[in-house]
């Protein structure tokens, strides 16, 4: 069989359903598919060809060679390269939401916010590399007059680690996807790129990876900076974690997806570092107090929470711990009023749909499990329904069925009844890692609530008072992380300007002559950085 | 068979061959071993009783408990705890000298060394903890009036992981052991301790011990804030690894140790940090000038230093790459004339030492490898003796024979000649991750060496110019790491007050009340520490 590589130059904005590689269009010798429009239940224009195993070894190269350009630019080059991008996002906004609304079903609303998110999201990373004090410089100066032995001048500062493979998410087809949180991350610490596009988005991929390709060009940066590879399977994905010039890997999705994923990277000759951004049921715990003066309000919230994007959320809240008493059963009647006069919404895609219908019926066909509530379905046949539903169980059921307390994706909740106080850290105590932990509750609920936020803080990346977990804000304090399985590396968070401490390590230079020093560990400080100098931070010069 | 497991108070310092646990001595119930004393060839007093799996489970249950308290202890309080430990053994520096230098053959000046290094490494890690800006305080403080969202409070800092496995190091009885700097960061960073004393010197780990299980009572620890166990084999270690109350591990020793422990630990439900630092050959390049202007003193300091520590160190230079011409005959000549005179000494165990014997046997018997010189052997039969080697191969040759450049732990080296600035490029290119790198080089050498310069970044934590890599500075700068198979976490140190961060995740507390915040991220900054607001440095209150 004649495999098809043709290379295709790109003009303009438009679909070509291809790779992108070299700064050019590839069409993939792989497996043909195509966008979906889960609403209407049709396959979008234009078919879109894999990649090929010899498409990954390629960019790989390419990437690696870019590296020793890209990795030496200034923070200003690579904030001005990063500029590039998200003004590249802004400016195609209105076709990046059209595209990626027919393509996720998402509200355009909602993708409008997005988009805009997005390339807000990559200034900030602009912001912080042009800064340039997030390479944590360090300075130790010689001793030469120290005994017993003299002390040699040591410095230190963080340096990229070198191309990294990032994976779209399908949720947020901008914010998570090719030109999201991992990809301007790793572009602003220095490192190449090399995006699996999801095969949910392709158009809306595509049309990104356009922007940064573009934007590689505009700055003259090697065209290896960055490649977007699509693929109808997991070939490219496997393929691009096990190889030996990807240096670090980032995803977001499924705890099966991400684990396989680990698995492959920690087999490697190499290992690697890699963040996988799983799966998550982001407990709330209503605290009596709280309950019975804000009820209806955090029903309210909790409600828009769950239902938030069809539930199509890391953040989603999964499961409510809710006292078993007067003030429960009341919360719970209003909350599952909400749901049942609920409409259902269209999924991402008719997969994530039927999977969450599967796992709302498994639950709800457990005999320990009340279903409390169903929406009401508005979807003609055949498109990706999600319906929204609140199950009920109780916290010893619970503990003796911890397959409860997994993740379900999509718009339903779990209320968990539990007696009393102490009850509630047992069941706290019992939860894997999260990504958040929300706590709603008076001042007396709080401060009487000190030995459950001492278990939470061990169990999740994030805790809330009195909010709910949807809504990832991306500043410079956010933790988007937390404990297995919510991510693979408890040390880290894929939102916010910490983000990009993920890819990059840091490397000391021992005695070396202030003109073979980067410019960030100089005795002069020509950046006007923040540096630590014997321990002290200072932006002194030497 | 009856198992012995009988319990005893901790009241003096002297040998009782035991584990501690639970703040007492343990007799474990697995294989009994003893110390050696490598240079007399002889099983020193008293017998050491190998700890049990339930002993490893109930350590495991202890830390875990202990994490409750010692996790939330404040910096100043775990400063405290530190500084006990170290005027302890500042303390008994006498005693354990001794015991060490009867365990290891190493000599009492360099123990004496090591011994107030250590207690200065823990004292430096108290300091970093009672400044208490480590923790990388970040707020971003709520904006109500944002539109079109307002942003909530959000403000995220360190917090410790967890028990920590550590396994103690046979070539470093005090630094890299017991309380070395694997022990010593995790306790700075909040995390109860269960050490694997390394087998080759349970006396002097089982001293060590004990101090530390002293401080633990004395500050009014809960007992299992530190354990000690020891193992004739690996069954403890692998427990600990697997353990599901263990959160991170720590580890210096082989590369075939290392990797073992790596892959149990992917392995795991939850997989957990693992930092491991294993094997590196610490390349070092003598460029064409500083030969020819400096050939003899660099030959001097090179005998020195991979003759250092009879050749045991980590950062033992195991590579030398010299211009093949006059200059580098004349080094060549001058070293082999230092290696040929020079007299065997103690290695640190037999199988250590069989080991570096039968490294430097077979590499001298590949017909690409020649033998320059080897040094005097004036130990007696039967104990562990090291012998300076100098092999020497062409450059061609090595890239035709990686496995040449893998680590031989013992006083050997391997000079490797080069043809050309552009061939040197290309053997730094193909050289495996590495602790340390070394270039020797005049103002036009190192003007001209930038491509080596943009290699060896890759390849390595510390860049050192016109020095040596042996002598690890113990500072804010350092570090002590480098891509696999130097260490299995590229992001890391385990030398300096960096080696903190291995052992601490970021939390984040959304819209908390004051009253509910750690006291580092209260509006008034109540510890006066840096922190970042909004993205940027300062010591004032939000």
């Amino acid at each position: 069989m004649m495999r098809l590589l043709a290379l295709l130059e790109l003009r303009s904005m438009m679909l070509y359903g291809c790779s992108i590689l070299n700064g050019e269009a590839r069409v993939g010798s792989g497996a043909a598919f195509a966008g979906f429009d889960p609403a209407a239940g049709v396959q979008l224009e234009p078919a879109y060809h894999s990649a090929s195993t010899e498409d990954v070894e390629l960019a790989a190269i390419l990437a690696d060679e870019a590296f020793a350009v890209y990795g030496k630019l200034s923070g200003k080059e690579r904030g001005r390269f990063l500029r590039e991008i998200a003004a590249g996002i802004d400016s195609a906004a209105v076709e990046l939401v059209a595209r990626a609304h027919a393509e996720t079903a998402l509200p355009e609303g909602r993708l409008k916010g997005e988009t805009a998110r997005t390339a807000n999201q990559i200034r900030m990373f602009a912001q912080v590399v042009e800064e340039g004090s997030w390479i944590m410089a360090r300075i130790d100066p010689a001793l030469p007059d120290r005994t017993p032995l003299p002390r040699a001048d040591i410095r230190s500062m963080l340096r990229p680690l070198g191309p990294v493979a990032v994976f779209g998410a399908s949720n947020f087809p901008l914010a998570f996807s090719v030109a999201g949180g991992d990809t301007a991350s790793a572009l602003a610490a220095g490192n190449p790129v090399i995006v699996k596009a999801h095969a949910a988005h392709p158009g809306c991929s595509e049309l990104v990876g356009q922007i940064i390709s573009k934007s590689v060009k505009a700055c003259g940066l090697p065209a290896g900076t960055f490649a977007l590879l699509f693929d109808a399977g997991t070939e490219v994905g496997s393929a691009l974690v096990q190889h030996s010039k990807i240096k670090a890997v980032g995803f977001t999705g499924s705890l099966r997806g991400g684990r396989a994923l680990m698995d492959l990277a920690a087999r490697r000759a190499e290992p690697i570092p890699c963040y996988m951004e799983m799966g998550s049921t982001n407990p709330v715990f209503v605290l009596p107090e709280a309950l019975r003066s804000r009820g209806s309000e955090i029903a309210s919230g909790l409600f828009a929470s769950f239902t938030l994007g069809v539930g199509q959320m890391c953040t989603k809240p999964g499961l409510v711990f809710l006292p078993r008493n007067e003030d429960g059963d009341t919360f719970v009647t209003a909350l599952a009023a909400k749901v049942a006069q609920s409409t259902s919404a269209t999924m991402l895609t008719p997969g994530i749909a039927g999977n969450y219908a599967a796992g709302v019926a498994s639950r709800g066909g457990q005999p320990e499990v009340e279903t409390l509530a169903i929406g009401v379905s508005t979807s003609r046949d055949g498109c990706a329904a999600g319906i929204a539903a609140l199950l009920q169980v109780s916290g010893a059921d619970l503990l003796g069925h911890p397959e409860l307390a997994e993740e379900v994706f999509g718009p339903g909740t779990l209320i968990v009844r539990y007696a009393d106080g102490q009850g509630l850290v047992g069941l706290a105590a019992a939860l894997e890692g999260q990504l958040t932990a929300a706590v709603h509750g008076s001042s007396a609920d709080l401060a009487e609530a000190g030995d459950l936020m001492d278990i939470l803080e061990r169990k999740a990346g994030r805790l809330i008072v009195n909010g709910f977990p949807t809504g990832v804000e991306v500043c410079h304090a956010m933790v988007h992380g937390g404990p297995f399985p919510a991510t693979s590396d408890i040390r880290t968070t894929s939102v916010g300007s910490q983000a990009i401490f993920r890819f990059a390590r840091p490397v000391c230079y021992q005695d070396f002559p202030q003109a073979c020093l980067p410019d960030e560990l100089k005795n002069e400080n020509p950046l006007g950085i923040w540096r630590t100098i014997n321990g002290t931070m200072t932006r002194d010069a030497v």
